[in-house]
Formats: C-alpha cells, structure tokens, sequence
C-alpha cells in the first residue's frame, strides 16, 4: 500500500450541513446612520472603438476583443425580473435601440415596466457617451437630443444623470450645457488628472458643484462627482463570467466558505473610500468595459454580498443608482465645493498626458466637422421641403454623425478598422442627405409655391472632395455651349458674402449671377502637387481614376440671402473672361531688405525677399502691425524604450514628445505668389511633404492658410507630431484662450491649473488643449487669433506665439488598449502611403478688444461653409430655374449679429425642432455680449406658429418642468447669485420674440398649423 | 478642409430595412431523404482538474481556469424554456446534484418539466464521467450507482447513453459492464487512436457495434461511436460568450451580414462528416469544456443556423441529442461493424502515447484502491449494524470516491492542488466511514443479539498509515499489564487465513485467539530507513511528529470467517514470546556459485550468493522451477527540447522515454535475510532511493515485493519514470495479458493492434497498458503472472520479461493542458522532499492453466484486506467482547470460489443492494469458469427476505424491463449468438438461488422484512 495522503483535517460538520434553498435579503435601502455603499451596476459599452459599433453590438470580431452588447441586455432583462430590488443603469443609446428593435413585442413590454419602476434606468442618454475634448456643442447636443427623444417618446422618461465615465477629461460645455441645460441633476465622470486627484482625495473634494459657465453663472451648475479610481468597482469585486475576483461562496456544504472574508473585503473598500468621501454616501461603480455578458453572474454576488453585509452590519450596502446616489446626496443637504472651467488637460500619471488625441486621426476629425455643418443645412432644405415618409432623410446622417461623436470615434483613439467603419457610415448618411439636399432644392427652384413639391426635373450634383479639386460636375467642357448652373445655399442666419470655387478645365469661363449679370471671376492654375494628391485621393476613394483633370481654380464672389440660396451660372466665353492670375515666383536670392506684399485688400502680408518667409501683418484699416513668423517644427515621439516604471509612448491617445525640431524650408525654397483682382496666394514648398497655400482675400481681414501635410516620412524609425508656429513679439504673459467644444474660451495659462499646485513634467503635451472653434492671445494692444476647421490640439509654449498640432504619424501604441500604432495610411489596392492631411486655418490681428467679433462671425461661416449644388442647362442667359433666390425668411430680416440657428428640423411626428444660440459670452464684445432677440414671426413668414414650447436643450421635457425639478445645490461659502444671471425671458405666443442672453441656446418645439394656416387664408 | 474618408460604398438598403422581432423555426425533426446534421448542445464540466470541484462549481479560481458550472446550469434553464425545440444533455451528477441542492421549488419543479419532456436529458448519469484506465471496475459501478439511483429517484429517468467523451483511451469494461449492463442503447466517446482514427474514417468504421465481453458474448454488446475528432463543434461553430466564431449576423440593417456564408460554411462540415458516416445521420456535438456559461449565446446562434439551413435545404439541421441519434441510427436497420477488446492505448499523434498516467500520482491511486476495498466493508458492517439516519455513514465516502474516479482524478492527470483535494475528501469520507466501522464492530462485539445496538463502550483505533508502522494504538507498552485486542474483519465471502502485522514496541508479546489459544507470531525488525520514511510521512500527514518509534513488526497468523471477524489478543509475557527472526547480511563477495535460499513452506526463491540477486523461483508442492531475474531501470523523460512538429516532453498523460537505463545496486550491495516461522523477508537496499522487500511466507506460493521508491533524484535535470522488470526465460512470443478495469483479461500483442497494422514509433510507450488486477504471459508450460494494490502502468517489451512502472517524476508539462510538470513533492513547514512511494507487488509461476485460481482469488483478497481495529483491554485471557468472533453468513456456508460479493450495501430507504459477481470468464480456469450458484438464504441466515428484484447494474431499473428496452444491433457479417451465451436464470422468489455464469454481475434490491420476521416467529 501506499504512503497516502492523508489530511486529518478536523472539517467535521463542513459536508454534513443541510442545504436549502437560500433567498437572499436585497431590500435594504438608504440607512440614515451608517456608511451607506450604494451599489450602481453598469455596463460601459463603447460605441465603437477595437470593433465596430455593429461588431460590438452582435459579438462578431471576438478575437480582437471578446464584447457583446446584445448579450449584456438579453441577461439583464431575466436579470432584474429575477429580484425587484435589483437595478441596472444603461447609457448608450446607439446599442440600446438596436437592441430595442430586435426585441419580441413581450420583452418590449417588460423592459417599459422595468424602466417605469426604475429598475432599469436610462441615464446620459445620448446615442454615445461623447468626447468632449474633439466634438463640437452642436453635434453634443444633436446625439443627445437624439437619444434623449427615442427615450421620451418610447419610455415617457427623462434621464436625470451625465455618465462621461471614460471620456479623457471634461469640459465646460459638458457640464453646464450637456449637463445643467439638458435638466441633469449630477454629473459622474471617471478620469481627472492624476494630480488633481490627489490632491482631491485628501481634500474631500472630488465631488463638486460645477459652474461650467460664466455667462450663465449659477443658473447652469451642476452637482459633478469624479470617482475615485476609475469607472470600476473596487479591486476585488468583479463578477463577470471568468472574472478572477473570489465570488462569494456561501455554502457550507463545499470547501472555500468565505462570507466572512467578503464581507471584510467589502468593508475594508467602503471605509477606504468613505475616507476621502464627504456625507455617509459612496458609490460603488459595479461594472466596466462591455460587463453583464451575463448579468445574472453580477447580480448573484451582489446579491450575496448585500445579504452578508447588511448581517454584518457595519456599514449598509444597496442596489442603487446614481439617481438614488444623487438624491442621498442632495438630501444630506451640504454645500460643495466650486469648481470653474474644466477639467482639462487629462494625464493619467506622469509623463501620460491625454492631448495627442486632440489631433489625432485629423482627417475624420475635418470628416466629421465637415458633415456636421452638412447635416444642419440639409435639416433646413428638409424643413424647407417638407420631411417625406418614403424620400430620403438626413436620419443615417444624423445616426451617423451621433456615433462619430463617441469618446473613441473623432478623437482618432480607435482601431484602423473601426475609423473606417464610422467613415462609412458617415458617407453613406452623407450619400442619403446629399440626395435629400439635391432634391429639396431642385424642388425649391422649380416650385413657385412654398407649400409642397412635385416631382422634379433638375438634377443636382455636389462635390464631396471639392476640397481637393475633384469635382466631376465642375469639371465640363463648357466650350462646346453647356452652362454650369452652381446654386449656392447659406446655412446661416445672415446674408453672406464670400468667394467659392470650382475646378474647371476651360480658361474662357465666365459667371453670371442668377440675374445674367456677369461677376468678377479670377483663376487660379492648379499646381502640380495638388493634382496629383488630387489624382491620388479621388482615385483612393472614388475606387477609379479620375477621367479628366481640370487646369484651374475658378474664384468668383457669391453673396447669398440668409436660410437661402443664390445661384450662378459659368459658361464660356469669347468676351470678358475670368481674370487669370499674375503668377510670381520668387526665389531665395533676394537680398534681406527686399519684401514682398501680398493681398489685394486691406490686409497685406509682407514676406521677406530672403528665404520668403512672412514677416509682417499690416491691416491698413484699422492699422494694426505687427511682426509674424510663421514656421513648422515637429514633435519627435517618444517611444518608450527608456521607461522604467511605465512604458510610455506617444500614441493614438497620449502626447510624448522626445524634442522639438524645426523644419527648414528645403533647398531654394521658393515662394511663388498668385495675384488676382479677388485674392492673392502664396504658396510655399516647405519640403517634399509639407505643402502651403496662404490666401489674402480683397474684402477680407484675415489671412487664409491652406496646408497639406503628408505622408509624414518615418523611414527613419521615429514617429513624427506636425506643429506650425504662429510667433509675434506679443507679451502674452503665459495666458491664451481656447474654446470648450466651440462655445465658451476659456483661459489658459502655461504650466499652471487653478485647483492645484501643477508638477511640471511634460512641459509642452501639458500645456495642450483641444480647439474647436479657435486659439487665440493678446497683449495690451492686440490679439492674435487662429481659427480651425476642424478639431485640433494647440497651445501656447511661448509668449507671444500660438501652436496647432496639424497631423501625427506614430509608431508605437501608447498602451492606453488601442493596439495599434497610429499610423494611417492610404491605399490603392495594395500599395499604402502615409496619409496626406490637407486643412485650413485662419490667422488675423486684431485691436485688444475687437478680436471676438471676427473669431465669432467667422467661426460661425467656418462651421457651416457655403453648400453647393451644380446642374448643367442649355440656353443663353441666367437660369431655367422659376427661383433662383431664395431666403426662407423675411426678406427684410436676418439673425442678429450675435445669434445663430443651430437647428431648424422637422421632427417625425411634424413638429419643427428650433435651437437659437446667442454666440458671445458675457462681457466678450463690448456691442454684442448683449441680450439679443429673434422675432419668430420674420424668421418663418410663410407659417403659421400654432403652438410653441421651450424646451430644455435636448428637446426631452418642457423647460419649465425642467426648470422646477432640477436640483439645485448649495455651494461652499457663497450664497447662490442666481438672481444676477441674465436670461431671456419666457416666448410671447403672440409676440413670439425670443430673447437670448450671452452665451444663451434655447430650444423650442414648433407647431406650424399649415392646415389652419390654409384655412385662415380661406376664410380670410 | 480634410483630405476626407469617403466610401463611396452602395449599401443602398443596408442601412434602411424594416426591423422587426425574428422568430426562428427550430422545430425540425428528421428528414427521411436528407443528410439530419444532429446538433447535440452539450458541456462537457471535468469534476476536479485544473480547479477542485468546488472551485467548478462556483466559479472560484477563475485566475487558473474560467468554468463555472452554476452559470451553466443557471443560465441552461431559461434558454430552454425560451424555445421547447432546444434540447441539452448533461453529464456529470456531482455537479448537477451540487446545483440541484442549490435550487428552489419552483426551479426544480421547471427541472423536473424539462427533463421529463425530453428538453433536458441526463446521459451517462454517473457522478463524474469516469476514466477507463486506473478505475476498479467496482469503483466504476459504484459512481455509477451513485449517480444514476439519483436520477432515479428525483426524476423518474434512467439514463439509455454512455457518454465517455474525454477519457483518454476505453475500455472493455467499460462498454460492456458500464455500457450494455446498465442498460445503456449506446455509448460515444471521443478519443482513440489517431492511425486507428485515420483508417476508421477511411472505412466509415467510427460506429461500430462492441462486443467488450468474451464471456457475455453478443449478451453485453452496445453500439459505439467514435467522435470524427473531439467531442468539440466542427471549428467556426463555438458560440461561447466571447468565442471568436462568427456569430450568425442575420440583421440586415447592421454590417457584416453573413447568413449565406454562416450556412455554406454549416452545409461544408456537415458534407465533409457526411462523407465519413455510415447512415444519413451525423451528430454535432456543440459544446466542450465548461461552455453554456451563458447558455443563450450558443442557442441564439443554433436557432439561426437551423432556421436559416433548412431554408436553405441542402441538408436537415435540428435539435438533437445522443438519445435521438441513436434511435435514428437504429431505425436506419443496418448492420455495423463488429469492435471486441478495447481502445488502449491511446495516441492522439505520433510520439505522444497516452500511458504515462496509468501510473501518474501512485500515491492517490494507492489511497483511491485503498479507500475503494475499505468502502466496500465499511458498508457491509454498516449493514450489519443496520443504517443510521443521524450517526457516521458511508456516505461521504462513497461521494469522495466517487468524485476520484473521474478522468483526471486517480488518473494523476490534475493539477496537484485538486489531487489535494480529492485526498482531502478521501480523508474526510474515512474519517467518517471509520467512526462508522468502529461504531459498528463495537456494536457487533458488544450485543449477544443480531437485531440492533445499544450503545456501546468499546471505542476501536484504525490505522490507516499502518503500512507505514505508523499506528499509536499498537504502538503501546504492553509490559504494564494492558493487552491489545485486535478485531480482524474479512469482507470477502470466504473464510481467510492470512498474516496480518502491526507495528509494537515491545520484545516480550505474545498473541492469542479469541478463545485465548496462544497462536505463533513472529517478530521482524524494523529496518532504520522504514523508521526514517514512517517518522517523515507520519509527520507531514498527521501534523505532528509520532511520539514513539516502535521497534519490530508482530506478524502473526489470523484466521476470519466470510464477512466476519475474529479477534486476537497481543499482550506482553514472560513464556513463550513471539519468535525473533534470525537475521543474515549477506556481502556480495561470495563466490558465483553460492546461493542463498529463502522461503519457510513450498516456495523457495534463490538469490545469487554473488551481487544478492534472485536467480530462481521453485515451488517444492509442484515442482514448478524456473530461473527468474528482477531488476529496476529507469526510462529518461524527454524534455521535448528536439520537437520540431509538435512540442512532446514526457508529463502527466504522456510517456515518452527517451532511453532506458539499468539502475545498479550500488556500493556492496548487501542483501540481509530474516528467517521466521512464517515468513522470510529479503531486503534490499538498491540504492540511496530504492529499498526493496520480498516476503515468503509459509503459507503461501507467491513471492510478495514491497518496494519504497524516491525521492526519485532530478538534480541532474532529468525527470525518470522508474519501472521494475521480472525476467524469466519463458518464450511468451510477443504475448502477454493485462486486466481491463480489474476484470477480464486481454490479449496484448507487442507492436501490434488487430484493428490495424500499427506504425510503431514509441516501442515501449506504445506497448504500455493499464493494470489495475494484473499482468502475466505464458508459454508452453507455465504461466508468471504479477498482481498489484493499485493501479500502475505495465509491459512485456521483451519476451519473457514483465514490467511494471513504480512511480513517476517529471520536470515538464506535456501540454495537454494541466499546465504542471508531475512533480510530486511531501513538505514538512516549508521544506519538501520528492514523494516516495511505498507499494507492493505479487508474484508467482504457475504451471500452464492453473495461474487463474492464484489471480482471481488473492487479487480479491488484494482489493479487500483485512480490516483492523484496535482496542485496548484488561485483564488476563481472551477478551471481554460478547461476541468475538462473528460471520454475517451461515456458519456452514460460504460463497463459492469463483463468486464474490461486491456490494452489499443498506439504502437509504432501508433496501439492501446486493451485487454478486463471478470472478472467472469463460475457459479461463478448469474447474471454476462454470456456472455458480449463490444461496441467499445462507448468505443472510438472520433475515427473511421479502422481496428480491433483480436490477440492471447501476440498480436504476428492473434487469427485465431493462433487457425488454435496450436495442439489439446487427453486427455486419454475421448472425448474433445469443443464444450460446451462458447466463444465470432468474431467480426463484423461494428458492433464493442466484445463479452465476463466467464475468457475470447480477445486481438485486432486497426487501428483509425485518418485521414481518419477528412476527412470523412469534406465530411460529
């Protein structure tokens, strides 16, 4: 026999217990004494980021990441039937109506009962939990709205909390506009600076009162919490299926028994966080990434844990939510902290600061803007138009472009696959609006009626890649007697004036306006170097080459009614032609006091004879001068290999530069200068990858810069970050101004945050900021702005000098889970190269205190570019059309100065959707920061507002419900000053004027009784 | 404006399907004219092998292995509510009765629904799915029992499918005794040899009909099929949360569709297993390890599949089950090939023989043989006391060795914190099963009475480290005056005589019978490295280091009536003593030509007088002589380092020598003799970790080798499997003969299999096989056969020559998942050692034909030793027991020879199990493969017995019903010839005579009317 193993354990009484059914007490609720957990189960489903949208929501592609969202909500609904006390949070909205779509009519049924009783609860309730550093306000409020309406009309409810648990900080905008004015009562967020975390821990104040505003004060604040550790219940505590954390065994009859030390684990966590916690309340955030695969798993430990801990008694545990947490909260009747602007930069530890991914993937980045301002002008054709049932909608557009906004789609943080995956959707969202667009206006220009449209016989085309000068319908041999009819639609309340162009392969063209009255026109020879990333890109994504190649750029002056179109016609012509450019090539042999003046208007640009480089800013209206430079450097990346604690690279998400080179000009560098009656160019071959066309336009005051950057050369084994450099001799004394998400500036000052003492490690990734709208900084006299065309990093390094971040190309992954370097790439067929970024920035000078109306006003025309639409006709003069100029408004009205629409929509159900914005915040124009108003009857002079109803801002609930349910919460050592923040009073229905204070967005529900308003006219 | 990301991709529609709820069709059956692709969802849950059970159960230890069975069973019961068509099979009943216990009456009267619908089918039904190859063939009944009297019970079923997936290798007993005689209509597994595999693809010879007994002939045959692979899905089909098959994207309105493609790629598999299926009818097995965590990922992605295949129509998918299969199988009335013997041994690939682990972990195997023939009297005596609702049971037992009996428990092929485990519960299952047998002996000692016990002042001690010489209650001073009563109980079913030893500290003792008679003893020594090895184990077992060291072995003679005892009394004297062996060193510098001959009665074995060793075996009574060597080597363990395919060291499942190598007695090799009365032991110190004893007894004509082997050394990098080797000059011509389960007995023919001509590239790992009874070979003239306590691994590499492997050490994993080299180490604190096996062999020469007695009868008395107990008493003569020596049978009665009784077992509802079995096949041996016959009435003289109903094995139905459901197979080629079967007939209710033919096992359930008794004899 053997030597046995034998253990005299003494475990008598271990397998002899009895075994019953165990039912588990899960009813505790708030007890006033004692440290009470609340439990928030919670699943964060990204919309998108190492899989698809799609791949995520069925569970394909499980061998990058294993995530089903379907699974998470098939096992939640069991999951909560199983014990009423149980709860569950869900946030995005993109997966949910998916998932509601497939569901059998009974689950349907069963999922409204459990949302009516709270069970399960829809909180953020956007299609996506957006970033907030990439996305503009208006397509926040857009997704929001979006999903924020399926929940009202299908649940009849209205979510009360933000949930930005992942995004990589956070903004004003996010908290006082996505957050106070879409009625939230809290705010949770789950990433701060690791410094700023510290120092909140001991302070207590992670949770705060948050004024995201200045304009609007204490009448937009919000309760906001930062966790403590991330979005994940504490070390320990994590039961999805083959999570390692114990579970919690609790049956006597089997080996491992461990109540007791659960529950001691489950202490030991809550005191820990009870410490840095103020009020008996703390919230345990149960669950993470794509968690509840299958919810039951959670649930049974959660069960169990609440069961043991209540016996034990020493602190309470609970199913909650952040609504219960909010109210526990607000009932313990405290005052909070204040907390200003935001919170941005994000590091995550030292040397990891979050602000690479302001620039990254600067392509969708301009893709996206680019169909944000497409998707609002088309909402307006489809006002104008009238919705259709069966037609084409800007519905894929705005699903589209609601999924882009999520915290790895625009930010460039998501796999290569996936960024294709949202460009696609965001082209085929765009295809159905451009149809929709085409239609709405060849109806509008064949209908003399404004009420109703045939069938009609205009086709409209567009040019999605006008940009890089391929534009089909533009590109027509108009010699053999075609005219090019181009109807051009402004977006925007106000009459504008502008210069567009086209592509065109004749040189007689001429342009008529829509009266036949022939307009100055200019042409502009098509350089070599961008016909051929012109024949590459189009051909790249066009899927052919392209069939011809147009000679020139045709410039001509537009001007366009607000809410309205022009249209104008190009022909040959054998008479008065287009004005062909001057064409100037200047080399570097110039002696140093030789400049060269550039601009046919007031503003000149001098650039110095030797080596070209611009010099000097002169505005002869206003006489503002001032010394300019303007040069490119990059950024090596770091990459990691010298870490010893954590590897840190410079990646899709994290900045971490290795050194600053400049990049000379190569060789001879010449600048060749175009010259022309509506505007000059000067173009700059910086080197064989960085490519510059700067514009002086006649009748504008600011200097347009048009880079091509591309492919960024890595054959030397470093990843490279492009900046350009805007330096002045300005004394900006460390401070600059950004834009949060487009609205608000927000000051900045170099190596410095108000709410804690800054260790300085990352000298320049740390002093980055996203931009939107625009950078700018100013000394006594001046101001120097940069606006943007689309979302980018940017900072101020040195005094005086602005820097944007035009384009990254790495090597490595930042081990922030992406996996991928990002290095993006453009092919055709099998052959790759680094992708070229072309996009624009604008430069002007202002005098101290003038800056805010251009950075305003042209930010606005920036968002929303002219939208042009080409047809061919026959016949001689002017147009076939029966309209050839329309304002949807009064003819005698346009929008104040200092407000836009930024939606005009009609809803599903015909209700029309109305977003005004006052566009300046308090005391930022000394004429415009003022209350401004908007007579409703002028804007829609052919309808007839039946009924009107403001709303909050995503369209969800009345304002004034909204308005009496919000909590409002005491802030620390100062009485509330609610009473000085001005607002724009309650709508007259008969006056209907509406009044916007600075910085004020107000949404309205419109009934128009077309009926009525027929039968009135009867009657009449 | 961006260079931007456009698709011109047209998904027209893609995006703007109607959406609505999918209702899938699932309710297929079979289709007469189709290929029927049967998909069987099933999970395939190990008791025990990465994670304890427990730790399966609950999902604990995740860190090691994801698997929670609770998930599976939890999630299992909503998804097949969901649909009535989804049909599931589970398999191990010491998980399912784990859950079931956990469940409330509502879930378990929903079970109950669903098993009885058909919905849920319990197949295979033993408490684990046990291994084929170290199991005793009563520990395969017994797990059976266990499990299948529970299904029985709760449920009303009775299991009709073996279901031996994974087991790596299988054998005769298995199809025939836990197939065909438990009722069973079928049995599948998935492993078998890969070139056996190869050619019975080619042939369409996976399904077969076998016929695993010689004996029982076509009687005990069923139809078995071999998996075309595993028993996993055919590959792209695994729909476990996060598995990374495509799931079946049928939503038009997202990306990735794939129906078409899901359902060619289903139509491809199905056609390739298609063309290697005998019959229209192929199974899927949807499942593997621990999958169905969530039960409803698998079933989402099977309804499409059947839904959108039968669509399609090329071939009938349904919802299946083994059961269904095997009907449809059968219903195709065809005959089928015939299988007899077995799948040993078992390579899944070339190099890679599954045989290392028959003798993986000697010492788990040792203490499962020990605990399964301990269990085995535990129960008779528990009988005999009669059945206690609150005292100790066998229970716990029965359930720790139940759980052993899996195929990676006594296999050795789990990790070694799970075998652990399973010598943990082992433990705990004796101590209770020891309180049970020391209750009932002193019951039995104590009452004049047979019908009930009061209770009773005797406390008896077992020693279960005994072959140890570790056991206090012997280890006593008997020169105060105390004696030592020693109860001696024989579980078998003859009277027995027979040498027991105890360990004693005193010279001066003597032993009488219980009628006080003064029997002869002897005392033997104890060797220095026996105390060494006693103190180490007994201290890293107990806890604490022993107390006293004793100095001699007390061997004395005890004579024990069939399920009786007897006792003896051990006290000190000052008259005739035990005898003192003589004790001889004998150097190795004799001359060549002395011999030393040891052996007190007709067995004589000689030793060379040069180097000691064992030249010649002579049995004086037959005159049998034959020269005989005995030697050890050790085969080198390859470390797999030369792999360039597949990387194959020598491991847990795996052997894989890479050379063999004698190991010398090294230094001067002294044997040392001890001469006693009643037995001569010859000991050999072969080296520093080999030390070997052989015993002769007087009374006996086998030679006993009880062998202490390890720590095995690996400082020199190399793991070693250490194997003894008995050489004789016999000519057995490639032919020897191994057990199968510890029952009938195979033919082995080196390097050769009769199911096909055999590739040797393993010559010795290729050869091996499991031995659980014994091993021998034959020529013209004698028979050497060698029994063993446990189960090993063995071979004839050579003819004439026996091999064992003793014990195993290795320093490299196999890869076959367990993930940890096999090195198994005893620790003291923190300090461990190699293990060191102790064990014993048997040997004898027989003359041709007569071997079968000696095996057949001492391997029962192997498998069911003595039982000790000990007590201490006063007085002078004979003990103060009432009853000291006792027989369960009729004093004049015993069972026959070739008849043993294996179970006998009080149930919990108060019936007696009885199992009776004859122990010789047919022709084995002359005078006993003939019909036996058992009296019932003299087996149980003391009750009356009410009721008797022969049952099928597993004792879950009656033997009749059982033989009127179980299908009858065609075998191809041949008619069946049952009627040439020789079986016991049935049995006269008043007669009581069970009837046995050769390898016969009836199973019956008694009624004792123990009242009715009593009355009848007061009427009487």
């Amino acid at each position: 026999m053997a030597i046995t193993l034998i253990f005299l354990i003494l475990l008598a009484g271990i397998l002899c217990g009895e075994t019953k059914y165990m039912v588990y007490n899960t009813s505790q609720s708030i007890v006033p004494g004692k440290l009470n957990v609340h439990l928030v189960p919670h699943t964060h489903d990204d919309v998108g980021w190492l899989k698809t949208v799609d791949q995520y929501y069925v569970g394909s592609n499980n061998t990058i990441q294993g995530a089903c969202v379907q699974n998470v909500l098939d096992s939640l609904v069991p999951a909560l039937l199983a014990d009423k006390n149980r709860k569950f949070i869900y946030v995005e909205q993109a997966f949910f109506q998916r998932w509601w779509r497939d569901q059998s009519e009974a689950v349907q049924n069963t999922v409204k009962q459990l949302i009516s009783s709270g069970q399960l609860e829809l909180i953020n309730g956007g299609m996506c939990m957006h970033d907030e550093a990439p996305p503009h306000y208006i397509d926040m409020i857009d997704q929001t709205t979006l999903g924020h309406r399926f929940i009202k009309e299908v649940f009849n409810v209205t979510p009360r909390i933000g949930w930005q648990i992942d995004p990589f900080g956070h903004s004003a905008v996010q908290a006082y506009l996505l957050g106070a004015e879409v009625g939230f009562d809290s705010l949770f967020f789950g990433r701060i600076d690791y410094q700023d975390r510290a120092k909140r821990k001991d302070e207590k104040s992670l949770e705060v009162v948050w004024q995201g505003s200045k304009s609007l004060g204490s009448s937009a604040q919000i309760f906001a919490g930062a966790f403590p550790e991330n979005y994940e219940p504490p070390s320990g505590f994590y039961f999805e299926v083959n999570d390692d954390s114990p579970v919690v065994q609790d049956d006597i009859n089997l080996f491992d028994y461990n109540v007791q030390e659960r529950v001691n684990d489950f202490v030991a966590a809550a005191l820990s966080q009870a410490n840095i916690t103020r009020t008996n309340h703390i919230m345990w955030t149960m669950g993470t990434d794509f968690k509840y695969q299958y919810a039951h798993t959670w649930f049974r430990n959660m069960d169990k844990l609440i069961h043991y801990v209540n016996q034990d008694g020493r602190v309470n545990a609970l199913y909650s939510t952040p609504s219960i947490y909010t109210d526990a909260k607000y009932a313990a009747n405290k005052s909070w902290p204040l907390k200003t602007d935001d919170f941005f930069p994000y590091a995550d530890r030292v040397n990891a600061y979050w602000t690479g991914y302001f620039t990254s993937r600067p392509a969708l980045k301009g893709y996206v803007r680019m169909m944000s301002g497409y998707y609002l002008a088309a909402r307006q054709l489809e006002f104008f138009k009238g919705r259709s049932k069966t037609g084409p909608t800007s519905d894929s557009l705005a699903d589209a472009l609601a999924i882009a906004q999520h915290h790895d789609a625009v930010t460039g943080t998501e796999k290569q696959h996936v960024a294709d995956d949202y460009a696609k959707r965001l082209s085929i969202g765009y295809k159905e609006a451009e149809e929709l667009v085409a239609t709405s206006l060849a109806c509008m220009v064949e209908s003399a009626s404004k009420f109703g449209c045939g069938s009609s016989s205009t086709t409209f085309q567009q040019c999605p890649l006008l940009n890089i000068s391929y534009c089909p319908p533009t590109e027509v041999d108009l010699s053999l007697g075609k005219k090019l009819v181009v109807v051009v639609y402004n977006s925007l309340g106000w009459k504008r004036e502008d210069i567009i162009r086209i592509p065109v392969i004749n040189e007689n063209v001429t342009v008529q306006d829509s009266t036949g009255k022939e307009i100055e026109s200019q042409l502009l020879p098509l350089v070599n170097g961008s016909v051929s990333t012109r024949n590459y890109y189009a051909t790249a994504y066009v899927g052919k080459s392209p069939s011809s190649t147009p000679k020139f750029w045709l410039a001509f002056t537009v001007s366009v009614p607000p809410l309205g179109f022009s249209t104008y016609v190009v022909s040959s012509t054998k008479g008065a032609a287009a004005t062909l450019v001057r064409q100037t090539l200047y080399k570097s042999t110039g002696s140093q006091n030789d400049t060269i003046e550039v601009g046919p208007g007031n503003l000149k640009l001098i650039y110095s004879g030797n080596g070209g480089k611009l010099s000097q800013y002169v505005n002869k209206r206003n006489m503002v001068e001032a010394s300019i430079e303007q040069s490119h450097s990059y950024y090596s990346a770091y990459d990691g290999s010298q870490d010893l604690e954590y590897f840190q690279a410079s990646g899709a998400y994290v900045f971490r530069p290795n050194g600053t080179f400049p990049i000379p000009s190569e060789g001879q560098t010449p600048i060749t200068v175009l010259r022309g009656p509506l505007l000059d160019e000067v173009h700059q071959r910086i080197n064989s990858w960085i490519y510059q066309i700067t514009r002086v336009y006649k009748e504008k005051e600011h200097a347009e810069v048009e880079f091509t950057v591309g492919p960024i050369p890595i054959d030397d084994g470093i990843g490279k970050e492009i900046v350009t450099k805007i330096t002045t001799s300005m004394k900006s004394n460390k401070t600059f101004y950004t834009d949060s998400n487009g609205r608000d500036f927000i000051t900045r000052i170099r190596d410095y945050r108000a709410d804690w003492d800054l260790v300085v490690n990352q000298p320049v990734a740390g002093n980055y900021y996203p931009i939107n709208l625009g950078i700018y900084l100013k000394d006594d006299s001046t101001e120097l702005s940069i606006l943007v065309d689309r979302s980018v990093g940017g900072s101020s390094i040195v005094d005086g000098q602005l820097e944007l971040m035009l384009h990254r190309r790495l090597l490595h992954d930042d081990s922030r889970g992406v996996a991928e370097a990002l290095n993006e790439t453009v092919c055709i067929l099998d052959k790759c190269t680094g992708l070229t970024i072309q996009g624009k920035y604008y430069l002007r000078i202002d005098p101290l205190g003038e800056g805010a109306k251009w950075r305003r006003s042209f930010g606005q025309e920036i968002y929303s570019p002219f939208l042009l639409a080409f047809t061919e006709q026959d016949g001689d003069k002017g147009t076939n059309f029966q309209v050839s100029t329309f304002s949807g408004m009064d003819p005698s009205y346009s929008l104040p100065d200092n407000v836009a629409m930024i939606t005009l929509q009609e809803l599903e159900d015909g209700q029309v959707l109305l977003r005004l914005a006052h566009l300046y915040e308090i005391a930022e124009d000394k004429d415009l920061s003022v209350m401004a108003s908007v007579e409703l009857k002028k804007v829609f002079p052919t309808k007839k507002i039946n009924k009107i109803t403001e709303m909050s801002l995503s369209a969800n609930q009345g304002r004034e419900e909204m308005e009496r349910k919000r909590l409002v919460w005491e802030v620390e050592g100062s009485q509330n000053e609610e009473s000085k923040v001005l607002r724009g009073g309650p709508v007259d229905p008969v006056k209907l004027v509406v009044e916007l204070a600075p910085m004020e967005i107000r949404t309205f529900l419109i009934d128009f009784s077309y009926r009525w308003s027929t039968i009135d006219r009867k009657v009449a």
